[in-house]
């Protein structure tokens, strides 16, 4: 049984959404339960109503609860009894094979690194999520968990990514590429082409140089960048998709006409959204910890936060930390960093 | 008269789309005249076959061109007789207000560095462009012209973003903001960090941070930025729009009914692509030098070569880089830098 530590209260929803989320994934998962984390009398009304076999549940009470605008460093230290420090203490011993949290971001981060702790050769973990594109998808890393990143740990981070990527796509030499820029007349900064210095010589299967473009186009499994620059291109991606929603939204509602073709084309709207619908693409993973930790989007829907569950079970299923942790000591071994 | 040295040879289609732009631009600008360079048969051909008014054209024949996939050092060295080293030594002379190319941007970049040098206080130029917005539009800066740029630099990227945008929108003070990371447990890196300090200590109208979601909301009306996290943000915006893009066209035509509903939605779809067509907004500016460059996209088509003209036009209008090197001195005077 793979047991999944279930911060219920975390994300703009709380309880709402988690609990509904993991009694679904109950019924999708015979071998996964769960340990549903927070407020004890709201969890239990919540499995009450609606009814589910709950055998595969225990709720363990957490009195407090970090709030989305709790400092990371205050959360560490005055929140030891809430719902995200709880879940990852279960990881960390033992009674949980990942934790799962749609709660403040830097907290986790840093509660996961203190908990946790990180492999062996990483310094701070890294997040990775997998974006659409028009073939398949791209494991990007890191989101912005890092800024400032050595070559040495851009090349971890390809080395994480990798073994995530075979893991989850059953590939067994995921592309990786380096996010650059081809306008310079240098092309790109110091670190990136030291560090595709490294890839080089690696037996990743290093593919080159990417750029801002090829995140949707499905070129690469895997896609390296510095956790400021990951996190900005998700950023503007995602502004650009809700600009042109809200166009599309604004231009089909100008009249009754409009409303009229908007009408017709709905199926064909569904099936569009269905297949850039960035909820399916919600859970990613906080890579290079002694545990697998997944961060659902705050403002996840039952559906999408169902869908960071997902990806919690299929890194239970591959033990993604150990193959991490083998495949950077390989990596450390046959060619010493720093 | 205004008049603009034309690389009538840059791009993917050179004069094929660059001559028809700059006759169109003719109609539109009683005040503007241009300097056409380039292969002066290829030209003359073109120019006769519209059968336009020529008296405000005239045709300066150079034997060489840069090609996409010259190097920036080679062309500087090797091409000096190019329609685009010409063009830029147009304006050098004072025989033109405004350059205007399609060609390899490292190369542009490059030689007009060369040739027109740098206002006091900048060390290379910046690419700036502006990006659509459900409101209005943003001015970003830099898009890949730096890397691994200092807080002093990106600083004057600010100052001269804000002189650009007050000259486009007629506005008197724009806002401006530093485009950063929101996920990290310390906000961004020491170089963004240090830039807000300087930016809240000066003159300009500095409105805080920016996350990659806000370049396509209108909130600002300058965003400055690194020219690498610029580029990627850009691309991967371009990336986005592509792939949604794509998958619509693939919606769309999956079979007869949804081929009919395309039909229908059609002029909803057509004002969709009008409202967010990135050919309006081609023509980025080489700012911080001492003269006026316009790179447009190199596969613009006419109407998209148009608007870089419209930039051109606009910004000799503006004396834009007379304007920046004030500004500058004064924050130089009022703020010494490094």
């Amino acid at each position: 049984m793979m047991r999944i530590a279930l911060d219920a209260m975390g994300g703009d929803h709380g309880p709402e959404v988690t609990i509904p989320a993991a009694l679904a994934a109950l019924r999708r998962y015979p071998g996964v339960s769960f340990s549903l984390i927070g407020d004890q009398p709201t969890i239990a009304r919540l499995l009450d109503r609606t009814g589910t076999d709950t055998a595969r549940c225990s709720v363990v009470h957490a009195p407090q609860r970090v709030e989305m605008s709790d400092r990371p460093s205050v959360a560490l230290r005055n929140k030891r009894e809430s719902s995200m420090r709880f879940a990852l203490d279960a990881v960390r011993d033992g009674h949980a094979g990942a934790c799962v949290s749609a709660g403040n971001t830097g907290a986790l981060m840093g509660m996961a690194r203190y908990v946790l702790k990180t492999l062996p050769g990483i310094e701070r973990p890294a997040i990775c999520a997998m974006l659409p594109s028009v073939n398949g998808s791209t494991h990007m890393l890191d989101l912005g968990a890092n800024v400032d990143s050595s070559s040495e740990e851009l090349f971890r981070f390809a080395v994480m990514g990798s073994v995530l990527a075979a893991s989850i796509d059953q590939r067994p030499s995921p592309r990786v590429a380096l996010l650059n820029i081809g306008e310079e007349e240098i092309k790109g900064n110091d670190r990136v082409k030291q560090t595709a210095l490294l890839l080089e010589k690696s037996k990743l299967n290093y593919c080159g140089f990417a750029e801002g473009n090829d995140i949707y186009t499905g070129k690469f499994d895997v896609i390296v960048c510095d956790g400021f620059v990951g996190n900005v291109a998700l950023k503007a991606s995602e502004g650009v998709a809700g600009m042109l929603l809200e166009l599309a939204r604004q231009e089909f509602s100008r009249n009754l006409l409009t409303k009229l073709s908007a009408l017709i084309a709905a199926p064909v709207l569904r099936r569009l959204r269905d297949r850039a619908d960035p909820r399916r693409y919600n859970g990613a993973s906080l890579l290079g910890l002694r545990g697998i930790v997944i961060k659902s989007h705050g403002g996840a829907d039952i559906y999408s936060f169902g869908r960071a569950i997902d990806q919690a079970v299929v890194e239970m299923e591959n033990a993604v930390p150990d193959r991490i942790s083998s495949a950077l000591e390989q990596f450390l071994v046959n060619q010493p960093l720093s």
